[in-house]
């Protein structure tokens, strides 16, 4: 028995089958800037993770948390200066009027508050989402990420609706009469919360929708929707747990697709992997949320999270991350747009920055996902040393978004092994240029069994 | 304006009025072993936090987390030896027969999954928890913690019922008799949970019953609670997120405390402020939630965090802290308990380990609450350079809690700020042998504002 298959059976009997990526799961040793070594000492261009946004194990981050936890690791109900600083500079990066801060430990926990907030008003306790988010793990969180049901699930105080994509619109539609559909489906949706006697508390979105496949979306479509949401009283919850901090070559996926929420959830990279997470919002929503909940959080809010989110502020600034993501990701969009004509199975390239979507399909005129072939892929990229996963409501979209320092060299060292795995991809019998429909693929051995629901 | 005040502002600004100990509050700028130190270089004795089990900033454990964040910090879907190690270890802590671990980032995610997993049975929805619980911040988990809740509330999937106590105990009973009645409201619970079609899942319980002021409670019930619970079907949950990692002088509160939960939560000092929590059960139980719930956490389970939790334990194992909590804890309540002749109006010692009780009455007979006495006793003893706060219904329990590296110097410099402090409150009007049954304290200058309502 080898060393992975000895810890992967130790493992089973304490963590039993708590979730791990790939059929031959990938036993990681260490962990530097792009880079993943396995223990088989193999390197792996990390072309996935978005929590190491300023790269793995970056010195300068881990630094300044040692530091701080050799000064004071203290809970939040003394003063202490690092957590205000940050806590002002954090602000400052939002165009719009943020002025207050509520810190968590997690992006679930940040929801989890947002939710709370967004009910305790008293226009009721509805919340909207899309029919494809994840926006965490507790209960009343996992009610609004229909995207880990197993089986789609009813709860008397949320509502999903489709999420917006012009790829696969609704109904076909295009254009105006498509936003109108959308629109029209968060009025449903708000009159079935009328109509139940439950009430509109608000709606709550990735700014992006991450999870739902990185769709393009109308253009203006989220403003319509948010004013839609105020209109009704309802609060609008942006999710920026996996859009903000520069990840999409601005530094809030709000503000680049230009709509105006009441709070903003953040996490995972705030960090580079320290456990920090938080709303901002507006001082009078959040002080009237505080006289009614006296929410504290153990954790959260002290100087050793202070000086992690302050270091890799720091280090996006400095670095200039934010222009790295637009410029580099472009690049990659546009290198893959080149191969179109190779390789017909690309049916739509897009993303924002430094995360990028590549949607396969059995054929370009109905779109059949490529399903199978993306999960081959997925491990194809592996073999050839690049971390990638899927996304989308069919899992048939590449799911690429390294952290944010990966460089041009970087970039073609992916390029080189997707058109590597671009090519694998094309021997396998159910991808042509034209329609087929069935894909006997239930035999093929070491093909990537990918989590397919994963966030 | 001095340093203090103009920090306050700018943390007003940003934070709102989140929560701060004290009506000055405490600048704390550097924090080591027992001790933390003012902005104005005040030297103060820490016998309130329960985080730094190992003392603050222990270079140990900071050097470990340091250490392998140098090497990887990466979630858990990729195998990692690190994490196996530690939930191995950590599993052999439990005399019950545990065998499966589930990782999250803090207590309050920890009862969060808790709860899904009770209710994800067959048996029902319903909850049982105390009527003074607190068990964290999330909706679900801020359904069975009483304690924060400014206005009674009422939940259709939650019981409360009385604490078990020895001092004040329920309807003047004692013996079996009260026992008895212990139970009866457990069954009357379940029953009305029955009636009302919502079905029994458990009961949720801290283990020492922390937040309702570590009341000394009759021999054997939590063990004949704990059987009723499962006989009607239900989870018992031991929430040891205070009680556990050798706070009393055991391991775990639960065998301290003689009975045997299905799941035990913990958290705090687990990684000596690093955030880790977590929950163990059976495997039977973990694989059939992981089956239904895909549960994954970004934070939670990764190798930064085993580190940090292998260290805290290393620790407690080397420095035989256990053993000391037993030891120093009981040296201190002996020693107050010899001042009990000199200041009546102490009216009860308890605790376990290094977490004492000293509950404050006005008299002996009808044991009123000295509520105002032991704000007062709280500023007192900082003025003495001694942290401490309050617990209990009536906020009339003084909560000493000292990282479990304190001594018995210590120990000692407690008692001396305690001993004096004792003689400064016997100096406010209300204070006095017999009955007194008004106070005006109203316009007492200096008096502590102490947040009444903290775990």
């Amino acid at each position: 028995m080898n060393n992975e298959t000895l810890l992967f059976e130790r493992r089973q009997k304490v963590l039993g089958n708590s979730p791990l990526f790939y059929d031959k799961p990938l036993y990681v040793t260490k962990a530097e800037g792009v880079y993943l070594y396995s223990s088989d000492s193999r390197r792996y261009l990390d072309c996935y993770n978005n929590i190491p946004i300023v790269g793995h194990c970056n010195p300068y981050v881990v630094d300044a948390i040692a530091a701080q936890s050799r000064i004071a690791n203290i809970h939040s109900r003394y003063l202490s200066e690092s957590i205000v600083n940050y806590s002002e500079r954090l602000l400052s990066t939002f165009k719009n009027e943020f002025d207050q801060i509520l810190f968590t430990c997690t992006g679930s926990e940040a929801n989890e508050q947002a939710l709370r907030i967004a009910r305790m008003g008293n226009r009721g306790r509805g919340i909207i989402c899309s029919n494809f988010a994840y926006h965490g793990n507790t209960v009343a969180v996992d009610q609004v990420s229909p995207l880990f049901h197993l089986v789609p699930q009813v709860f008397s105080e949320v509502r999903t609706i489709p999420f917006p994509e012009l790829y696969r619109p609704l109904d076909g539609l295009s254009g105006a009469e498509l936003v109108r559909r959308y629109i029209d489906k968060v009025q449903e949706a708000i009159a079935s919360f009328d109509a139940a006697g439950v009430g509109f508390a608000g709606m709550i979105l990735c700014s992006i929708f991450a999870n739902e496949g990185l769709p393009n979306i109308p253009h203006g479509l989220l403003r319509q929707i948010s004013e839609t949401v105020r209109r009704a009283g309802g609060i609008v919850i942006a999710d920026e747990v996996q859009a903000g901090f520069g990840r999409t070559g601005e530094m809030w996926g709000h503000e680049l697709m230009d709509f105006t929420p009441d709070i903003v959830t953040i996490g995972k990279p705030m960090g580079n992997g320290y456990p920090i997470g938080g709303l901002v919002s507006r001082g009078e929503i959040l002080d009237s949320f505080r006289n009614k909940a006296m929410y504290f959080n153990t954790f959260a809010g002290g100087p050793v999270a202070a000086a992690a989110g302050n270091a890799v502020l720091d280090v996006i600034q400095d670095d200039n991350l934010m222009a790295n993501a637009a410029i580099t990701g472009d690049f990659v969009r546009q290198a893959i747009d080149e191969m179109r004509g190779r390789f017909p199975f690309i049916g739509d390239i897009r993303g924002y920055g430094l995360w990028v979507g590549v949607e396969l399909v059995r054929d370009q005129i109905d779109k059949t996902p490529a399903t199978e072939e993306t999960k081959f892929l997925v491990n194809a990229l592996k073999d050839h040393g690049v971390l990638v996963s899927r996304m989308g409501p069919y899992g048939n979209v590449l799911k690429i978004r390294p952290p944010l320092v990966f460089n041009q060299d970087n970039a073609s060292e992916l390029l080189d092994a997707l058109y590597k795995s671009f090519i694998a991809t094309e021997q396998m019998p159910c991808v042509q240029n034209g329609r087929v429909k069935s894909a006997a693929l239930s035999d093929m051995s070491g093909v990537a069994k990918v989590v397919s629901r994963n966030p």
